[in-house]
Parts: C-alpha cells; structure tokens; sequence
C-alpha cells in the first residue's frame, strides 16, 4: 500500500506519518520505483503501536522511539524485558533524591521483591513526598490497601506475559499491557468512582 | 515572601512560575510598593499542586488550568465535582466514534450505574477498539477481573472523599485522589509487576 492508504486506514494524517519516520518511530517503505514508496502490513501494526503509546499512552516522542527500540532488540529473559519497558516509561523525579525509606517500608511490609534500579521506587518516594507537602495524605492512609490491589492486577499482567510464546511477543505485550492497561485501570476505576458516588449520594 | 521565595522552596525556576501566572494557574501576588510583591501560603500551595497536576499527572497546561477552574468554583455535590475533573481530565477519542456496545456490557455484567455523559465511557469504548486493532487482546480476555479489581480502588477513593468537609476541599481531594491516584497505582503495579515476574523465573 502507499502511504496514503496508512493515512486513510489510521485516520493519522500523511504529515504526522512522515513525522514519525523523520523521528525513527516507524521505517521508511520499500521504495519501488520514481515516486513510488511501499508499505506492508507490518508498517500499519507498527504505526497503530507508535499511536496508541503516544496518544493513548501519552508518551512523549523521545520516550515511545526507546520503548520501540527495545521492542526491536528485545531481552532474552521476561524479567529483562519487563525492566527495559519500565525504565523507559517511568518518570524519574526531578534533581531532587526523594527519601525512600517509606517504600522500602511498605515493600518490607509486602514481602515484595523490588531491586533498586526500578524506576517506579524512587518515583514512588517522590510522590509520597509530594502527596504530604499538599497536605493530602489519604492515599497514604490506606496505601497498604491500594498496593494489595496493584498486586492483583499485576498478577493478571504476568500471567498474559508467561502465555505469550516468542520473545518479540513477548515485549510488546510488556509495553502494551503495562501502558495501556495503566489507561485501562484508570478509565475503569473513573467509571467505577462514579457509580461509587452515585450510590452514596442515594443513600 | 518573594517570588524568589516561592521558587527556593519549591525548586522551579522563576520564569516558570511567571510562565505559569501568564497562563493563568497560579494568581499573582500581592504588590506591596515598588518593585515588592508579596506571595502567601496559599500562592506556594498552589504552586506545588500545578507542579503535581503538570509534572506527575502529566496534564498539559490548558488541562491543568481547566482543572483548576474547576477546583476555584466547585460544584455543590461530590457526584459533580467528581464529573467535573473527570471531564477535564480524560482524553477523549479523537474524531471516530468508537463502538460502546462492548462498554454498555460490560456495565451491565457489573451492575454499574454510569451516565452516558462519563468521557471514561466513550475512552474505554476507543481503548478497547485499538486493542483490537493491535491484536493484543490479552486485556480484553480478563476484562471483568480488571474491572472488579479497579472498582475495589474506586471504592477506597471515594471513601475519602466522603470524609472530607468542605466543598473546597471535596474537590481538591477528588483532583489528587483521581490523577495522583492513577500515578501511585501505575507505580504499585509496575513494582508489583518485578516481584511477580522475578517469582515466575525462580519458579
């Protein structure tokens, strides 16, 4: 197909297209011919990955070319894997060092293993810094209770990932179960806020 | 204090903070004679709830500052002041409808009231369309169990938000438990998601 078809099968328009191949998103088409450039199946999966990190994921540009890069080379263990897509994804807080004794409190508390490379520790220890400085420590109230259930979901995440056959497959679902099922829960528990509300307010 | 001041204790340059004013997040100060103007506790708690709605909820500034409105002159329920950040800060499909039929079903299987004007409704519908599309329908497969795991968080938030007193504070609550909420179950899970695959490994 040419690149208008990826355009009118994505909705994406031509421009944002070129876009993503300029910034190594997506690979150029086979060009065959004057004027004449190729592209197959594997470029509409690709372009529909690279707009579903960036728009549904919001991902910044930089960000989603080295998720997608380890997509392409990916680790030979899914625990590797697994970290690669994490520490592309997490924020790392500013210069600041947040303190982290809280969470290895709390992951003491769980009996998780957590190495210390894991971006989302010390992007943890700065959210519970910020929480407090706003004055809003509820979430820190019951955050036992919220950990717990992100325990669960993330036994349902590895147990897709343990299914999953070749290692290609097995990155990709990393990156998409892990971002989109963020947007996912999210989306879920927003829906599930208001039935929650509508109930009290009946009652 | 100073703006000097603000951005000392708070460790965001000056001209970010004037960035800010211009758009219309943060209030100006006070002027006290020539060249002086005086910020109060308020200004450095506003300050550092747009750093977190901006920074760790990712918002981008038209959002943050709709957000804001909305926390500025909040509605007289919780069910509205729940629906107004809801609405501000959930990204809706672009041009194409996606398909709900999926989403209503869902609803109905979990006896959920949820109104059609929820954004989360028609996001999840497009969510669940580009999963499809991906061929990653992992996600889709334990739908129910994802859903049931996000309403026992839904009901831990609103929990809060039922113990707080004033309608200012309702709101506020309801913006960090929301978007700082998505943060801090995005960051349970992934290090949930290390501990559960490295006990895969080791089994």
């Amino acid at each position: 197909m040419r690149i208008g078809d990826l355009s009118k099968l994505t909705g994406i328009p031509v421009p944002t297209i070129k876009y993503y191949q300029r910034e190594g998103l997506l690979p150029y088409g086979e060009r065959a011919g004057y004027n004449q450039v190729h592209y197959a199946e594997e470029h509409l999966r690709r372009l529909r990955l690279v707009r579903a990190l960036v728009d549904l994921g919001r991902l910044p540009i930089a960000t989603a070319k080295q998720v997608l890069e380890a997509v392409d080379e990916p680790e030979k263990d899914l625990f590797k894997s697994l970290g690669q897509v994490h520490y592309a994804i997490t924020e790392r807080p500013g210069d600041a060092e947040p303190a982290t004794e809280p969470v290895h409190e709390l992951l003491g508390r769980l009996g998780w293993q957590v190495s210390e490379e894991n971006p989302s520790l010390t992007a943890l220890a700065g959210l519970l810094g910020t929480l407090t400085e706003l004055g809003h420590t509820e979430l820190l109230t019951r955050l036992d209770d919220y950990a717990a259930l992100a325990g669960q979901l993330a036994a349902l995440d590895v147990g897709f990932l343990e299914q999953r056959g070749s290692q290609d497959e097995v990155l990709e679902s990393a990156v998409v179960i892990t971002l989109l099922g963020d947007v996912l829960v999210s989306l879920l528990r927003r829906m599930a806020q208001e039935d929650r509300s509508t109930r009290f307010r009946e009652s």
